[in-house]
């Protein structure tokens, strides 16, 4: 049997010859699906009383039910069950499902996801370059069509503000789009302050993408960077909040993935942003759905299906819904010959959807990998042969034998700049509140609802730079909670209600060399392990979303007000208002350090 | 002054920080078009009170109007009237217009047309590659924006069912892509019974695109054909001429181009077609408009800016119907982060509307080149400097001192398998009419109203290969008619009723070498010269359409029942049902030749 590939079906260039003599009656297919209605996302129709004609893995001809006389073909009868495009998702962080690409196929299969853009920064900002090529390693052995849009702010900020394990020049940049096929846009653009003041840096990332015709993909927050923004080159974002700023993007040029995601988690920006569509009139026709980050057991539930029949749900056609989980991102990247609708030629990434739109089965380069809800035989053995990351990633946990991770009590009246947090999460606060003297921090932790929290370097890039903060409104009531996922230097964040429990945290993820952990009174009580790169497991994903699971209920009986996903996401300092990096404060988006404490 | 040409713009590359410093209002634009309506083609509505924001030929920002508070900018001011994007054609044949690119860039831009993909296969089927590569030169001088697709089926049929200049094998197809970045796309496959069929040549054609990745453009009469051509991967058309052929494309992932032409002239199938969406529900998004074929004097009055007026007229809102006309096009070939729209980045190629969707001005780069439909002293000097073909292009009609050019009277009774001309005059019907011993050709004439047509090879590939047949229905009163534009090979056809006028016409022909003209006792009444290649003046376009004005009027007088344009077409093999080549009649889609004459 041919190992499931990306490169298992082959390009259309060698194959029209067959195919024009399959969809022209003079060649048996190899498989016919029969008795379907087809959504078609090029027209936005149902179309009843269908067969679909499959050769080698492609599409060769979509044909009246009934046309197919009989032959060599195999026959798949869909019982009158509605046949799409397989979904495309336009952006997406694979490490914050905390798996392996070759791990990641499995869920986006039986979420009727057939091709994903990801944008391996996490890894870029731990390994630099050799995380990023190692993941495309992995995406090439992985049965699922992987394309990367290279990392293009790695660090996120400056090494100023932030300590990370990669620092991805322009040089860098333009060398990954010359070595790998699969680098087909520059990943999402978060600098967008300097960007707009036009940085140096910033610029020449832009400029290695737009000379090499490669488009580039954004993240900007406010309506006043929307325009500077799209006069730089960037031309999609998936950070579209509100419907105004949506409405702006649009106009300015800009595609917009409407994010999705767990209605508890600060993902679900859609149905806010599509209103643009739904109450200000705008087209649909440049507008994409994207889950962007999903940890492993949330993927399971809230795929890009699910994002799909949300948009449903907020107002649109299921056929215009289906068009925007799938051909839209096809075509603005220039793709839709390949992937993206049931059009001739094109590759057969089919789903099989019932009257709910829920997928049903699924069809990966025309072998069936999904029947049913249940993975097939062939998948279960292309998921057994999975990549073996380089030794480096297993050692990218480096901390000093001593650390203290807790600050001084001050001794006279101070103001200290908390970061607040509440749901839903993505944006924090800054609450300045005036500390009195007192006995102990435990006073001021219940006086004003606080907790520490404190970011640790990891790359061994300093002696163990270590930065000191409090959380108001964390809600932790007990030991401390920690992750070596600390978006997007990835330095190790712990936050926690007394040294010796965050010191058990911080240890247990050194041992481990990477995870996701909640301590009480010096135990740890759930821990994900994740071993590369401190950002994925090495295990399948339905044994990950077991571990998170567990992981989650822990974290909620620990009383914290996030889960754990946003809490990752406090040293990420791109994002208003404060936030905390190993370098300190820093202010967003004045991009200023501030000291955690000044005298009253 | 700077040289107005596609180049003039520098690569948006170089340009993002000083364009984000003016977006963001830290530095001044250099021009501000101020007190309009926007059209935006992303979202599809009209704006209110907006102003543009101009730097270095690029839009800088869209802003609310009267943000620009004064600085360094000049100033237009709208008066309240449209700006949107300059219209993109999707599909021409520059060679229609009988005037070289440099002197078509006028009639474009007076019709707000300010880019265009051309399929320059006319010169190539005279002059091979050399006459590609000469139009691209010219285009590149040209103040216009000309992408090229690549011509794919020179000549048209094979050398068994025509003689050509030109013959263009998959190896000079991959050598143009490799060689020009121009070359986007594979121009129109026509032969469309081959394709299907699965013949080698033509499917290595298809894979030289393929294979590096650029799209392939289509040419299909027939339903039956539609998915074979799909699954060969075909993805634009332009040739859809009734609702149920145009819904069969889109649902075999085929970009639509509608067609829009002069009512009396066989290329206005834009109203049948667009029927897939007015009464079949179909969504326009992979709908553009185009007009394939204008000669200069109806390129005046039927430019792009009509055919995105007749879209309106047929239903389309008009914000729909602009951006079929422009963005549509941009975003089939990934082009839509420079063109189509007014996005940050773009270049600024706008076009100011009034209240009719008539064009008004155009900018092209962002310089002023139509002002109030007049064309501006800018664009006169750079019409001025023009390209100057090869010697070799002013010398391709060579003929045998003698040739007979009609056939001699039957002496018994025949079958002549004549060609029907009829308007709109695309498809040519084969009547089979049985023929009477008769004293002379004029009394078969009379009695069923017929004449004579021939084809003469001019290419100097053979002794002066002719070709006799007769036209039935065309209705000629007097002397005769001839062309060197005789697609696709460009032999000189001759319609006539006597081989005195008919021996006038072709000399005058060879003389000019090149043009079509009337001839009428002996004498040339009308005559557009076309020395380039048999195919193009040399002069302007205002010119040429005068000459042009002149020709239609002696032809009619002649009493041609189709204009000049569908004559041209009488010996174009891959059009249902019988032409006529220097190698005889050819039956289409069969592909055979039946000789002029049989015994009955």
């Amino acid at each position: 049997m041919t190992f499931l590939t990306h490169f298992s079906v082959q390009p259309l260039s060698s194959m029209t010859r067959r195919l024009a003599g399959v969809a022209s009656g003079r060649a048996d297919p190899d498989l016919v699906i029969a008795g379907a209605r087809v959504l078609s996302t090029y027209s936005e129709r149902v179309l009843p009383g269908r067969e679909i004609w499959l050769w080698g893995g492609r599409i060769a001809a979509v044909k009246p039910a009934g046309t197919y006389k009989g032959g060599t073909a195999r026959i798949y009868d869909a019982r009158g069950g509605i046949v799409a495009p397989g979904l495309v998702d336009p952006h997406i962080h694979i490490e914050s499902s905390m798996v392996t690409a070759c791990a990641y196929a499995e869920a986006a299969l039986l979420n009727g996801t057939t091709t994903l853009f990801c944008d391996s920064h996490e890894i870029g900002n731990v390994m630099d370059v050799a995380g990023i090529e190692a993941m495309l390693e992995d995406a090439r052995l992985a049965p699922l069509s992987i394309f990367l849009t290279v990392p293009s702010t790695v660090p996120a900020t400056s090494p100023l503000l932030e300590t990370a394990g990669g620092d991805l020049t322009a040089e860098k940049v333009g060398a990954l789009f010359d070595k790998w096929p699969e680098a087909v846009a520059l990943g999402e653009k978060m600098d967008f302050v300097p960007v707009a003041m036009g940085d140096e840096r910033s610029h020449a990332i832009l400029a290695a993408a737009l000379k090499r015709g490669r488009p580039v993909s954004g993240h900007v927050y406010g309506r006043e960077f929307v325009s500077a923004y799209a006069a730089s080159g960037v031309t999609d974002t998936h950070e579209a909040i509100d419907r105004e700023i949506a409405d702006d993007m649009l106009e300015a040029g800009i595609w917009l993935f409407l994010r999705g995601g767990p209605p508890t988690t600060p993902w679900h920006s859609l149905p806010a942003a599509i209103k643009t569509i739904t109450e200000l009139g705008a087209s649909h026709k440049r507008v994409a759905v994207c889950t962007d980050d999903r940890d492993a057991d949330d993927l399971m539930l809230f795929g890009l299906d699910w994002v799909t029949r949300e948009a449903m749900k907020a107002g649109m056609t299921p056929e215009q819904a289906w068009a925007m989980g799938s051909l839209h991102r096809a075509t603005r990247f220039g793709m839709e010959g390949e992937i993206g609708g049931l059009g001739g030629g094109r590759r057969a990434d089919l789903v099989l959807l019932d009257d709910g739109f829920d997928p049903v089965s699924t069809w990966y380069g025309g072998e069936l990998v999904v029947d049913d809800g249940k993975i097939t035989p062939l998948l279960d053995q292309a998921l057994s042969t999975r990549y073996r990351y380089p030794d480096a990633a297993y050692h990218t946990v480096k901390l000093p034998k001593q650390i203290k991770l807790t600050p001084d009590l001050p001794t006279g009246k101070v103001v200290a700049h908390t970061i607040r947090t509440e749901l839903p999460g993505i944006t924090l606060g800054h609450q300045k509140i005036t500390l009195d003297p007192a006995n102990g921090w435990q006073n001021h932790f219940d006086r004003h609802g606080l907790c520490f929290v404190t970011v640790v370097e990891r790359h061994g890039k300093s002696d163990g730079n270590v930065a000191y903060g409090l959380l108001s409104n964390f809600t932790l009531r007990r030991g401390a909670v920690a992750s070596s996922v600390g978006h997007d230097s990835h330095n190790i964040i712990i936050a926690g209600l007394n040294e010796a429990d965050m010191q058990v945290a911080l240890r247990a993820i050194e041992e481990t060399q990477g995870g996701v952990c909640v301590v009480v009174d010096g135990k740890v009580t759930a821990m994900v392990e994740l071993p590369i790169a401190g950002l994925l497991s090495d295990k399948r994903v339905t044994e990950v979303a077991e571990e998170v699971k567990i992981l989650k209920r822990e974290w909620e009986a620990a009383g914290c007000c996030i889960p754990y996903m946003g809490f990752n996401l406090i040293p990420l300092s791109v994002i208003p208002e404060i936030r905390i990096t190993d370098k300190g404060l820093v202010l967003v988006p004045e991009m200023e350090i501030v000291p955690a404490f000044e005298a009253a």
